[in-house]
């Protein structure tokens, strides 16, 4: 199939579509230090584990040896609903940029949820059916998460219940109600339904909420009752193996169509998409097939990988998850408010935090004003409104495509559109309007928080 | 290519894409009658038409003849930018049907206007460009046409003004931040920028504005300023020309797997999406080579089908444009509020009213309550949140398919699912919270409208 000429969108067969998620720890010769118990401090158990998730996530988030897990029939039948995503060959931007590079991008965007999330959300609620349980508890931000839960859990009849960061259920009463209509319980954090949201609630009257906080109260919620576990739409392993779907279908569609690429550029707040995009070419470059650059995009304002410490860390404000070997800005940064609400987290998964540390992927950080620049430039020639964190990625796809115009080269630069912007229009407004603003903390800013590191 | 296994979602080639539109009226035997001057009352000429419209759209509106209309390579282009649109097979909601019936629907949601209104908006810009115009007017209501258009325009380089109802500029920030992403210049209708929308300001304080006003504003705007002119996005032939696309892809994929269809059904507005998704069912129908149950679905709070008459009416409430003969409510009907704004229209395009008085479409109407909940249950099964006009198509395809249910028929339904409801939270709201109320109109507040219809 090699020099086929090559169509604007590249759908694969159904046959084509993986039959395994990839295990991308399974492959690393110096792997991700293990997880640790928040009591002990000694590596955490199944047992411990299988308390606060589902038996079999917790399962493969202690599995670093089994290369590829086998999807279940279930899972790849709802993955038909809404896949394989179409690889684009973002021809109209490459006119617009005048650039010989060839630009690819793996478009998530095309679901209800708006986002890559469906991909673990369905997985997640799969095996919390298997298990036999009633129910699952998570926290939402700004609400993409919290959508896909609500979708998959709705396809398998599961109760759901959501705690979404108080300032978004009353900002964003539209993620809500999509929510609401998938049947999930979204509760306005912190609430009256946890002693942990009482207690906040009784020391801050009128606190608007924090997704710290909404995670101790799923957990709480989760662990105090009958049949119910809690799930998380990033950071952990289990997560990134989900999304390797993203990456296996990348590199199918460019297989198919006998190209090599140079560059793969995602964005990364938790890390769960970009792990599942570079997944297969991550392998390929640990094994020496072929070399390709890979690039972490984040926001200035939360510049985890670029600026933060690798070491151990809390991966919730409340401390109540276990420890994590990442890079990290400290449990208790709090990033400034950003439009790209997906990408403010202190951590960063603890694979992508290895790998960065091994020297096998770079990062590097933008502001949001000219991320929303890129988000005009490319909703205009490619007709596709970009979520902010999405964005990050156009951003830096572009500038490499700037640089192969000054040097003649024609790389083929390949990028993760984790998704849409539907429901961030408030955010475009204050681009439109000129009125966004960028931050970039000071080394001071970012020495309080990580000066309080816990010792391990 | 009979009987093969057919996937969850059937994409075609771009190569299967169609090169033609299909032009239905040039297969009726007996056409529809033609649009009148609303000055002279005589067939309106090329030369009248052209003053409001593009040259070449005016003549496809008036072409009566000529059967298929190549499709110009630049708009082949843009279409494979989001199209093919997949065909899906509803494999998920037949099983929660528990019905023997097989159940596609064409979805056109997947592209950032979030229906098919883009499909004759970039033919529209394209010609507008062509004729070497500075920009285009026109109004828009809940937004789905301006958001369409302003994407369009922004692909050509075109200005676009758009008058915007005021109470969805209000109430819509959304779709209105959507638009001015793309550059349009978005216009609170009525405005202070044309005489019409000041006399109506001056006579009317505070109006929260109407679509007819809109209009009136948008053709004032185009005929009063050099190099621009005004487009409309449902109504009219040459939509309906362009909107062939989704028949003919819906039509190709099908044929691809040998399946032929029994029932096809869409909602009806103003008509454009219905006439394009059946445009090349209806020639073999009425060319004896298949029948097909033809269903067009209104809502009952606008029942211009079902309870309407088949008139020369005037096109819009301020009696700027030419008059068609259609079923009609009469100009001066007021629909309800209701939460699918797009089939708030009193009229219909001629084409599919000459077919419905011909006998060869069949129309039926449905409440708007019914229509969340099978809304509801579609998003709940099939992963898809619809926009509450195309799930007007749903409701009559369930009870299609319930019909199947009990007579045992193994019926092929294949419905339009127009477009996404992400922009609709509030009205899915209103139906969460169970205070989503339903409204059909009496026989005497239709009489009213109908007895002011002009004599001709």
């Amino acid at each position: 199939m090699i020099n086929k000429e090559i169509p604007y969108k590249i759908y694969l067969e159904e046959s084509e579509m993986p039959k395994y998620w990839l295990n991308l720890r399974a492959f690393m010769d110096k792997k991700p230090a293990p997880l640790l118990d928040s009591q002990t401090l000694k590596p955490i158990t199944l047992e411990k584990l299988s308390e606060v998730f589902c038996e079999e996530l917790a399962r493969q988030e202690l599995d670093d040896t089994t290369k590829y897990i086998e999807i279940p029939e279930e899972i790849r039948n709802f993955y038909k609903m809404y896949r394989p995503a179409p690889l684009v060959r973002a021809y109209c931007l490459e006119k617009a940029l005048d650039t010989p590079a060839k630009i690819y991008y793996k478009f998530e965007g095309n679901n209800t949820s708006g986002s890559h999330k469906l991909n673990s959300a369905i997985a997640q609620a799969y095996y919390a059916k298997q298990q036999g349980l009633k129910g699952v508890t998570t926290e939402t931000g700004a609400g993409q998460w919290g959508t896909a839960l609500s979708m998959a859990c709705s396809y398998f009849n599961l109760d759901c219940k959501v705690f979404m960061v108080k300032c978004s259920y009353e900002q964003k009463p539209f993620r809500r109600e999509v929510m609401r209509t998938y049947g999930a319980d979204v509760t306005p954090s912190p609430s009256m339904t946890t002693e942990i949201g009482k207690k906040i609630n009784e020391e801050f009257p009128g606190t608007t909420g924090s997704l710290g906080c909404a995670i101790s109260e799923a957990v709480e919620a989760a662990t105090s009752r009958e049949g119910y576990r809690y799930v998380l739409g990033s950071v952990l392993n289990q997560v990134l193996l989900h999304q390797s779907v993203i990456g296996l279908e990348t590199k199918t569609a460019l297989d198919k169509y006998g190209v090599k690429a140079d560059i793969i550029i995602g964005c990364a707040g938790g890390g769960s998409n970009l792990g599942g995009l570079i997944a297969p070419f991550m392998v390929e470059k640990m094994q020496g097939v072929r070399d390709y650059k890979i690039i972490a995009v984040e926001p200035s304002s939360c510049p985890t990988l670029t600026r933060g410490v690798y070491a151990y860390d809390y991966c919730d404000t409340g401390k109540v998850c276990p420890l994590a070997k990442m890079y990290t800005l400290g449990s208790g940064y709090i990033p400034a408010a950003s439009h790209a609400g997906g990408l403010r987290y202190h951590g960063m998964t603890s694979t992508l935090s290895e790998l960065k540390d091994q020297g096998l992927m770079e990062a590097t950080s933008v502001k949001q004003t000219e991320v929303f620049e890129a988000a005009q430039k490319f909703a205009r020639v490619e007709g596709i409104l970009p979520a902010p964190e999405s964005a990050h990625a156009i951003k830096v796809a572009v500038d490499e495509a700037l640089k192969c115009k000054q040097t003649g080269e024609e790389k083929t630069i390949v990028f993760g559109l984790t998704g849409t912007g539907y429901f961030d229009m408030m955010s475009y407004q204050k681009f439109n309007d000129g009125i966004m603003k960028d931050y970039i903390p000071t080394d001071d800013e970012i020495k309080v928080a990580i000066d309080k590191l816990p010792k391990i």
